[in-house]
């Protein structure tokens, strides 16, 4: 069993750390959140009075942030904890930040002699709580096998998208998709309303035809149609539209560095951001169905 | 076996006239080419020396035309074949045409009291061959019931989307998603290989993951991902960007009537409107992700 | 003086008709509603009690209907108006129709000998009462010249916009572009002011700069900037959003059929479609602005 | 006559340096490029061996750098200019960054009691040679005053549009609103062309109604319709897709930060992405019109 140091307790960290002790590993942890911290200490994880303290002996660094600044400011430019680990430790990054950033960090790890990998999750506080999260990594074939186990304690699909950086790339591609896929079906399932059709019979046969993706197969986003979903669950729960808004403007930032044109991820920013700024940021992602509704 | 008579014999009726005629019915076949019809007639069927003949006797109708005016001109207003044909024959239009048609011609059949479905087709000129078309059905359950038999001859999967008129929606529905899908998955593969990223783990990587669609599945745009698809055959075969234009000038058409917002709908159809007009056409729709691609 | 029929006495072919009675002439008038005629006839018309009856003796027809299948029954498949008319009569369609259909109008009109041109209209009821109206026409030069005298009678400007159809597609093409201005202008001010910025020095720094444009110049969509336009009155009165969605319609069937890519209107379009479905289609259409507004 | 410092003497810096000097200022220069520093010299500037030493004794410092990140370097973490410079000398910031830097130096500046404005500018090279840029100023009024007569050195048309940071958004929205415009009017024009209709003619009819925008006023994007454009030079001289692109970028990026739903822009951003990723950043940025061509 590994010596593990992990910084970031917020929704998807706190049980991801809980995961790994359970996993049998001696986790340390820190957070700015007195409360997280306690919490994790509960779930069996030692407290670490500072983002240094926690590094102490570490085989193993595990970041789960909010954005680029706070994963470049830990690891670099403030407490600096690339400086502080052992040459050995091997740093996991799975907050969803940047690619630029991320590459960043790569390099910074490279130029002291330490792996590093950028490892966001998908799956949700959901995934997180049942260790079924899947890892989008990025970084050496070495750094990512040395990873593996560890990434297996908190997931169950662990991807190796290409070198340092890919795993953001791959994440920031999957869900540009995703709020395609999802503002698509919405207004063709609604579309499909307004001519009388039933939502669950048009919801079988595209699932059942070309029109097949992910969101008519478990996240359907008409109340009704499909129980277990936010959409039946007055959208409650879920991926909610303000971080869907924050990985689109990942994406858009990835498409304006790498000149990559994204017309249909651009028209679905624009309904996600339409719909948040209506109030509804905190509401699941599936409520932009809601955006194509005529007015009751 | 049944008497059927069949009008419109392109590239879609031929083949489905054939598997008519395999499986036992007797075929009358009509189409203003008489090269079609000669091939028809090789393949088992007879051949009528006009629309009005082909009906001699018919208990079912089916007919399978470029659009809605040649469906309306053959049924109701040129031929008025539903003036022609007895009041036991079932008719099948398996044309994909504008909905609002649809649902005339179901009325001006049931003001005759003559059975009518709306039941276009996908799956291409592969699927017709084949005998595995999917038939997405519009009208009363009574019809659709006597309609299913010949149906099967044909295809494979037989949905009930719901009254007259629903067929053509679904499929509308279907062809508008699929075509968000397609430019959505292309942009996104595009942007991962800009990054740098393997187009076929980043594809393996989105279609483990909640941007699962079915052009991951079986469909990939980027040539040498998947083999058998138009993409690894220079964008040659499949289904055609100028055919996809004509689906959703008929997505266009039905949000104009019932005031649907389509906005992804709409971001799709000019990017396959800019392809098409610079020359792509005849291209398959998956070209698309050529209009995404940097200058070589 | 001449002797005038006018058909359709709407919202907008009241005040027209009565500006020609004003001008002198000697105007005949017919409409399904005997209110709308009964108004005329206050005005100074003669009514006449069938679209046929109407024309009996006329010099120029003038027709003002909702769409290209009222025209097309009114002049050729139902009234067949153009059969009734003496050869001599001077035909203007001023509705707002497809350009398909204005198109085959003018090709009726021409086989049968007779001077035809599209002539829709521009200024709304405003100018329609004000005989500010602009005209744009699609017609052989001589019938060009010889309407225009009459057009004067209800219009300020009066363009030539190519052969038959083309006063129909210059509409589409001025619409479409306005319904773009209006939305871009609204958007961007919205944004100006999310960042403080006070919208009348925001639109007075832009109406000097490169983002001019009449709704900057004229028809500013935020409240309280400009005086006298709907946006300072609730967005009553004006140009309704069903009226320019109507309009977003015919610019894309055009679209389809001349395969024009129109990216920027497609997405006006859906923009305007959104707003519409939740109940705001009897508002002026600069309430877009309400649809970018943070919720209060 | 003033003793001022200007850093950054590229295609923009260079002639308003040169302007400054003919209205007879004491102009020290700065520039990592020898060769337009020794221009500059050419020009009547004085040069200096560092951007430390640019500053020493002077009243005003005008910077006119690339990014965000030149500017916060130069002023605060690199050269630290603000800690440099007399507490009486006026900052002005010319470059077109991040309206998220340009607060935050304002507030650097606050912090240190230096005044500071951000002073995007529009015009082009063209502009800046013959002195008639426009100013787009964020600061304080007392600022502003300070500044105006030194940029009425350089521009025409100086516009305050509010606190710190506002110049920034200003021009971050009117050049959002332009590429809309122009991409509106480009698609347009291209709609009614495939119709038949003489794209001056349309540009005529349309700048006199409601469609009229600054593109129709000055800048036509078809070749041939107005002389002295780029459009009717091969599309070159002028506004270059990738500027555009970069303008775009930003936008986004405030957008991002305000939760502002620009549509249009998004809309226009994805067309010029698309046109720059075929190998035409190089071009004038109405080249967009070739987007929409049919190819020959």
């Amino acid at each position: 069993m590994a010596k593990v140091a992990f910084v970031g307790l917020g929704n998807m960290g706190g049980p991801m750390a809980a995961n790994l002790v359970k996993a049998g590993h001696d986790v340390a942890v820190f957070d700015l959140s007195p409360a997280a911290v306690e919490h994790a200490v509960e779930d069996g994880a030692h407290s670490a009075s500072s983002a240094i303290e926690v590094v102490e002996g570490a085989e193993v660094l595990i970041t789960m942030l909010p954005a680029g600044m706070h994963v470049k400011s830990v690891l670099v430019t403030g407490d600096a904890l690339m400086d502080k680990v052992s040459k050995d430790c091997l740093l996991i990054d799975s907050s969803t930040i940047d690619s630029a950033t991320a590459k960043e960090m790569g390099q910074e790890a490279a130029d002291r002699g330490i792996r590093f990998i950028d490892a966001p999750v998908s799956g949700g506080v959901g995934g997180a709580v049942a260790g079924t999260l899947a890892f989008m990594v990025g970084g050496s074939d070495e750094a990512f096998t040395a990873a593996k186990p560890f990434l297996e304690c908190m997931g169950k699909n662990i991807f190796h998208a290409g070198d340092s950086g890919a795993g953001q790339v791959a994440k920031a591609c999957n869900n540009m998709l995703l709020s395609v896929l999802m503002a698509g079906t919405a207004e063709a399932l609604n579309m499909g309303v307004n001519n009388g059709l039933d939502p669950k019979v048009l919801s079988e046969i595209m699932s059942k035809s070309s029109g097949n993706n992910w969101s008519l197969q478990v996240y359907n986003p008409v109340p009704g149609v499909m129980e277990g979903v936010p959409a039946s669950n007055d959208y409650q729960g879920g991926f909610m539209v303000d971080l869907m808004c924050k990985d689109l403007g990942l994406a858009m930032e990835n498409s304006q560095q790498t000149r990559s044109p994204i017309p249909m991820g651009s028209a679905a920013r624009s309904l996600f951001n339409l719909h948040q700024s209506k109030g509804n940021g905190g509401l699941d992602f599936s409520s932009i169905y809601r955006l194509f509704n005529k007015k009751e």
